[in-house]
């Protein structure tokens, strides 16, 4: 459309119907970005054909399932996000086209095919159970935009013989998004197993002096492995975007 | 050395000197982590042929030229960060294989050659001028991993337009580190205009009420364009690294 | 009142009622502070004929609609802010002159008509649709103490484009309410863009390391846009008060 | 010359020397925002003819005579905040031009004469007297950029009659800019006794739980003045800025 | 009881039927302190005849009417604090003794007459409305304490006029408590406007940045009145027994 | 069944069946782990024969007892912590073989005695009553660990000579526990007074400035009594286990 | 002087000089602060007579010599407190009439006598040596305000009995003044022994984890011993008067 | 003396020289704690004949070797933590008969000879180089209070295999100190390794996001190996303490 309003501009220029002076006014008041930049909102959404993500904390089940409506009819899969049990129900009440994952406490309307286009493997690690949903969103997020997931889970730490023991895994995987609680230190370990990037995911499984997952997030901050980035605390959708990104390349 | 001892001790099991049961006691208390994880240390190095890296803050010339000589003697070329200017005089005086570079507050020992071995250019994107010494040490880090590097500095996002002017710089590279003090905006304008893996650096520029730099890396955590992922504050070498790794894909 | 007391005194110096010596005794004990501040309780309340605020939270439907009663017999009009679903379905049952805006959370009781009497418009800018609530209490503010408000929501830094769409009418605004959650960056762009007085509300949108909105806050406490001033997290109220009082000017 | 360049593309399509779609493609890649914002660096500066700020800790004072030069030769004055005695000594030795203000930790060089353009007063007040060198970067700031400033310093709120006493001048002024450290009270006291635009500014003053200023910040920001806003603590330069957009409404 | 068994210990040596060695040696092993500080638990009560005060807030109404029942069995008048409505009314149902204070959060259950032995008058003096349940904690700990207790409330700093009308009030209390939440600046102005000891309660009163009543504690302990003491968030009831032991020296 | 492995590999060896360097080669990849540590998920569990433990918080009771009955398939012991009433009612529902102990949170399944194989006993003191619940945990943990426990509760530093009473019971034990919140000051006191080991655990008991355990956790890692060590915020479970340790040496 | 101009405005209406109307504005534009509120500048200075107090911290000696000039030429005694032993050498080379006390970091320049007008003794007790200088900038600021002052140092909680052998002259005192660092646990201990009033002051003195003072601020603000009242850390002047204050009721 | 003095008592009891009631009041203010606390200052002390430690940061050479002539004197050793070069260079030009030790910034005057009273072997882990000096103040202490150190440096969890090679002496040791700064995840590691007591000691190595140390304490308190306790920031004195008192059981 835009590109449609310009072409009629610039032609109107050719054919002498408007002066050059005039062209130059119009183009300063032009909707510019709309033009120079074709992705829309890109911050939002994962690549067209895979899935738009809603963050459902916080919206009712209608808001949902209109968002989903638009979106299906647009044919884009639609990823619901931090939906607790509760809010599922009701949302499969009324939108029915939805499959609701309680580990992952994702919902996902399907409405056409993944391909693969990642190059590799994206594998989740987390350090314990309650870990699980975060790791899960993460996983969702990265298939939904068309990669292979593994997933390695309850590894932590403190009987470190349980990571070592799939060492292949690790060094398997193209990219890895290693989630913790507590006190937030298997990104660290896994960094110094594998060459390859590796996404911390602190979670804010714990209590007392864990502060929601700042003691977590401050371990990852800190860690002696070097090439380690990290994502805010419970961000699985962020970890499985950014892990897509890298194994798009 | 490990290898050798190990082939021995099988060896002996072949030859019947030894039986299976004693080389399964003798295997138990194998050093066998020096057996399966052939990289040494790799959280603390690049690959070899490339530069091992010293953190200089805190630490003597005369303890960095010594580590410098055993590095360069295996072959290594060697990166030390946050040099000040009196250490790096110091360290040049007793150390002269070394070249400084103020402005990334590091020193170089060039002992091989670093052959391009990342598949795309690496962009370092600053807010200010004052994000410089973050930056450049990124720069230095990646590039003595072998990549290429460019540069795109001073476009904080109180000038939008001066970003936007070099849009095509941004989609033109693979991988971005986007380094940003004060209010660490930066890499969420960036990151919702490529569709690139993004590494944010917060950096320790501000005053006040950034306490030091938290109020950027508390910015980039929160950030509401998707796939942007953190390291420390003022962690260029981190960074660094982190990119290097996913350009190595 | 007590003007009319004060005078009472005088005449009866001047009568020569009572001695220069008892009247200094009497006006050291005088309310003085009554005499000499004309407007009352400014810190609670907007200029007369417009709106008293309430502050909802907290108070019971029983409570608001007394203040209300109490308030619209002065002729003043009352405004109910951080009102919930529940409160305010509880309220309009015993005190129906009010009128609930659940995108707002607040309830108004209109008992005069508001005059026009700020001189240009304020501009109120959102990043996201979950920062509205806060933004719309903005506006109900600055409306009821006679602005006109325009709005502009959902222009996030992380799709600048939408943001720099709408240019003008960023620079049509006199004075600039900028509403954000997050990382908080918006009114540093905006703020950069527009030379007029801009009012940043930091909002408790977020997760994780948002520390409920301490992120924005501090990202628009260390904003690089010079100029820029900010309020209390969620304090929709306060900017509206603020905005208005600039564009009384 | 940007504008030249699209004149000339323009041109040659009127001339029919390229076709639209080759225009199109052209315009897609066009610098526009040089085009389409006209201010340059609105962030960082002042009106031209005005001054232009330089934050002066941390550059040397070889560097701040180099910007000095280079604004000057522009017509501009030029303002260097947060300078202390030993880097004003060296800069005056290099660039003599400059006056310093030590009170106010500032130096100028004034290239052209600033007429007044705001269109009232400023008043800039402070608690205490070691508020004064943040205090006076706001005077200063707000001076240079067309301003009439007056000030009325050490008015603490726990001796109140000295602000109560002056409560002429509080009226009087259009905007307030009114400064403390420690608990951070003037400002509350000021915004209930005007119905002027007040801006607070925490100091860094204080010792112990006022941890640099938070104690101060975090008083303003919960102030039960309704209508007050807030900057970074120590931002003189921030008020004096905002104090100016207000006033030259 | 422990006095009596030492007697008989010393009568016994008196006697000869111990000998010295053996007197010593349970000596060594007497519970002393029972015997040297006669006060008991002079941390939780108030002194005899007058109040006992009990903690209401996790305590089942069963578990306070049982403590209520021991103590007044001893002659003691009850206080229960941080007691809501729910509790209250199941405790009064099982217990018809008490009285509840509903506007202060407590219970009183009076077994003997209070004399007055405070020697002046202690007052309480609130920022806002809001901050009168820590305000009526601090007034009934000291009333049952023996003590004349006066209130001046809703007199916060924005509306400066109406406290400084009430100065005499002020100038005629021996011992001042000042609540404040939100900003927490009332201490600071009462402080410098008496010569009596101000002891300064933050309340947790205020949202945001208020940080659940730091921003109030943090401006009273840094306040420039000098002379003011502060107890801990929302202690009135510790406000209370100090201002009581002060006003009983 | 690793062990076999390991063996049939090295039969194959000594049978000559395969090289010493496919030997080589398959021992690389070998689960090594498995076979150096014997000992399995030792951070999460107390020696077998004894109790396995289950952090009940966000459990559901059907989780709890499935995992209860593949443990006690075992012969584990489990100890169930941090279970709330409404939790305990509903696991006793469904697994009767628990035992709920509502002063500890706690519900222990006793499928073996426990021998008491400490060699020493753990004292267990607290601040309050309130701490009660934090204290029983770590008490239930070690009793199941096969330690003699004594519990010495109510002895905070308010009423210093309730703890001095008490002195020969303080040292008589091996091990001490001391539990407190509020200000924790118990810990260092008692730190004095013996010269065992003494584990301090903060609890969240408090309000305000507490902030849910900080300032006793604060204050025990600041004692000025050497040798105390500190567990995280009502972490009874840890202390449990630590003492238990140090009382098998 | 102010009485004076009062006076003659009452004068001149009975001589019916001026009318009741204009002497009605004359009194709105009065001064009346200064009419109503006699002591000057209470917020900073001890009474007449006795001491004025200069906070040294930052001044120049030249500065300080200054204003203890202009101070002893009211015949006001002048107290420096936070005065560095560098500071005092220069001060008393240009202001000899000064004594420094390097214990106290404290500077007195004596005009007049100090009579003792306090009605009891203040007892200064500290935990460790190293809180000595904050006890004596209390001790220095009490005594020069006409207190009897003595002190009782390095008794800490970790060696109990040390306290307990001198608790005659604990109970012997009025008021108490409790100095400490660290885990801040001696005001608890001491507030359970005295029923007198107790100020805590929390010290600096301590690392890592005691932040600098907050550990010892936190533990006194959460102190279970009821009547306690907490001053800024570091702040012994602050202690010092508040101390005064009731020592003279 | 104390003892007799109280003997003294009882021996005029016994013969009548004194009545019972007069040597009840005697007793009552007898200095008890003296009497029936044989220990000495055990919070600062490690026992007689070993050492006794000063804390140097802070304290003149002059004053330190005063203390150390005292109590070399009553025979005692006596070790000096946190002492710098600096410092050190100046102790030991007026007190030769210390010597040195920078790699722990320690300083040791040996008065007699330690007898190894400790029951097994201490060993002192630290996760980088940069960590031994509080690891090294660790060693030092436990060493003067009689127990045999080993130690292993440098193992930290981003190279995890130089750990597990060490995974003997890990088990060997009776008591383990395990120091790590940044994300301080080591002591993980090692706990879920070892069934013997392990104290985790952070240390202030970092920057950026460490805040000083504070990064490691939360992932220590945070730990998922039960069993862990920990110490303040860098206290390498309090863990040596602890694991010598562990180490005597």
């Amino acid at each position: 459309m835009d590109r449609r309003a310009l072409t009629e501009l610039l032609a109107r220029v050719q054919a002498g119907e408007i002066t050059v002076e005039r062209a130059l006014d119009a183009l300063r008041e032009f909707p510019f970005a709309d033009l120079t930049f074709a992705k829309p909102d890109t911050h939002r959404a994962l690549r067209t054909g895979q899935a738009e993500v809603i963050f459902g904390a916080g919206k009712t089940a209608a808001e949902i399932a209109a968002i989903g409506d638009r979106l299906a009819a647009h044919g884009q899969n639609v990823l619901v996000t931090r939906l607790d049990a509760a809010q599922a129900a009701e949302l499969l009440g009324i939108a029915p086209a939805f499959t609701y994952h309680p580990e992952a406490r994702v919902a996902v309307r399907k409405v056409v095919d993944v391909p693969i286009t990642g190059k590799g493997t994206i594998l989740v690690v987390t350090a314990g159970t309650s870990d699980g949903p975060v790791a899960e969103e993460a996983a969702w997020t990265a298939t939904l935009a068309g990669n292979v997931v593994e997933r390695l889970y309850d590894v932590g730490v403190a009987g470190i013989h349980r990571l070592l023991d799939r060492r292949e895994r690790l060094t398997a995987a193209r990219v890895l998004i290693v989630v913790a609680g507590m006190e937030g230190a298997l990104p660290s370990v896994v960094g110094g197993l594998v060459d390859k990037p590796v996404i911390a995911v602190p979670t804010s499984i714990g209590y007392g002096a864990s502060f929601g997952g700042v003691a977590a997030l401050l371990a990852m901050l800190n860690s002696c492995a070097a090439g380690l980035t990290v994502v805010n605390i419970d961000n699985g959708f962020g970890a499985g975007v950014a892990a897509s990104r890298i194994n798009h390349l």
